[in-house]
């Protein structure tokens, strides 16, 4: 059996590109599965190494995570590359047991408002579904991540109480959850409550890794990532060009930028094994495929600051 | 004599609106002094207490500045707000002292290299200006803030030493300076950088406040501040929309979204006494007089988020 510490090690930070799961959600034009392949050869040449590359979802529905099964092929084609994809339901579990995908990424809602809205599901339910997910993956050697969606507040019920969210977090570690995120789907949090809720949450994974998903519709992402790296979040999620959104966050901005990101985590000192000049080039793929699609972010403006090393790192 | 915690009380946190001032040094388009003086009133009427309104330099070379003493009778009408100035010569300090400017700005260069690009004076030259700047601003009731510009690393001499700001810092407090601030000019700075040197100027600055001046060149703006808030910063500069850059950081965002900043208090649990909404809506005058000037910032479009009390604070 896989331990998630394989796939993302304890001794360093791992980020994990969203974009084309994550950042394909909401999008009316999506690259072409070529493009999404290009997408993927060259970050991981710019040294990316976690994709969450699609949602195992019917392609009449979701007609941008079709090539779901090419893309996981992809990244399975590159050496110490893990690719992960979204299960929502019984279905989607079996067809990615079907495939080499490394990770199922499953969620639970904080809220029982947002799992019926999002999911048609009570939370309860969604459980359940990682306890199927985490026993057909457990034997294929892969793993199952839980992302608790709406951690820091609901677009829907509004406040949302921390010790509701480590209830769901071991609810999904007894379920066979080989780690657990918490996901600010909709920006409400700041740092604080990001940094508060990281080391509660440390605290009931216990050696388990676990993942920080945020995003900048308030303009607190790049913060709430450096909170999360202050309480000892070492696995962040993030998007190419901040794309994404969550259609519970009507005029959001998106996942928190990869770029930027990998600019924040060296400027802790942690490296993070990525160019970020090469990342940012990447963006030309998106730019070419979607267009009208917003991109955002300072690195890929602005550039690294040119002769300076970090002098307290 | 005034005691700069007169203006700036150790016990809340003081954010300074510079938009006016660092916003407009770049721009082509600027407002008429109507425009501005609606715009500090509408921000007054915000909450916003503290404002950086001008430059004493020619109008013939800064233009966008010819009425900075227009502003600061506005600032002076309103009960409880303080005006600030830029003075970076002898002639801008008599113009200012000759006013009911609150408080005389000048700047002093982490690097020689800056200094001359910038001012064409020496560091040691600038800092005999603070000197001079104190002497006069004390016997007239006012009081002097020197920014340590590129403090956090230059671009043009790249990198900077800590220790090298810290010994500015000294002798500007020596000069006279009621209080300094250390300015990320051109946005090289995270926020393990920020936080460390917050803590080194307190060391040096022992009771007397100091100002911690952002721009969010690189995306780390708000990351910055909260670093900065960490370490016991509570004076902070940011611009309306993000107005302003600086003609060294060529492809510069500028200055932190004031609005971000506020949120961003907000969230940790400072108390700003400033309503996101009604300074948002500032920003209407900031479009309507800078027509193709960008307004950057997050909470003017996506709102504080609703229903929520920040759990841990």
């Amino acid at each position: 059996m896989t331990d998630a510490r394989t796939i993302y090690p304890t001794d360093r930070v791992s980020l994990r590109e969203v974009g084309l799961r994550d950042g394909l959600q909401l999008v009316k034009h999506f690259p072409s599965t070529e493009a999404k392949a290009a997408w993927i050869d060259e970050e991981y040449c710019a040294g990316v190494r976690h994709f969450e590359v699609g949602s195992f979802l019917p392609a009449a529905r979701m007609p941008q995570f079709a090539d779901v099964r090419e893309l996981i092929d992809c990244v399975a084609a590159l050496d110490g590359a893990t690719s992960a994809a979204l299960t929502m339901n019984e279905r989607g579990v079996e067809d990615a047991i079907a495939t080499d995908v490394d990770e199922l990424v499953c969620v639970v809602s904080a809220t029982e408002e947002h799992s019926r809205a999002n999911m048609n599901r009570s939370r309860e339910s969604a459980v359940d579904l990682v306890r199927l997910a985490a026993g057909r993956a457990h034997a294929e050697n892969k793993i199952v991540n839980v992302g608790i969606s709406m951690a820091f507040g609901c677009s829907i019920a509004g406040e949302v109480e921390p010790d509701e969210v480590l209830r769901l977090v071991e609810q999904c570690l007894e379920a066979g959850a080989d780690l657990v995120g918490v996901a600010d789907t909709v920006g409400f949090a700041g740092p604080l409550q990001v940094e508060r809720m990281c080391r509660a949450v440390a605290r009931v994974c216990g050696d388990r890794p676990y993942i920080v998903h945020l995003h900048d519709t308030r303009g607190m992402g790049i913060a709430n990532a450096s909170a999360a790296l202050d309480a000892g979040a070492r696995i962040l999620d993030g998007s190419l060009g901040g794309l994404g959104g969550c259609p519970f966050a009507p005029g959001a901005t998106g996942n928190v930028v990869f770029e930027d990101l990998v600019f924040l985590c060296e400027t802790r000192g942690l490296a993070t094994g990525i160019d970020i000049g090469a990342l940012s080039r990447v963006r030309a793929i998106a730019e070419a495929e979607m267009p009208g699609e917003p991109l955002h972010g300072h690195l890929a403006r602005a550039g690294v600051p040119p002769g300076v090393r970090w002098q307290f790192t």
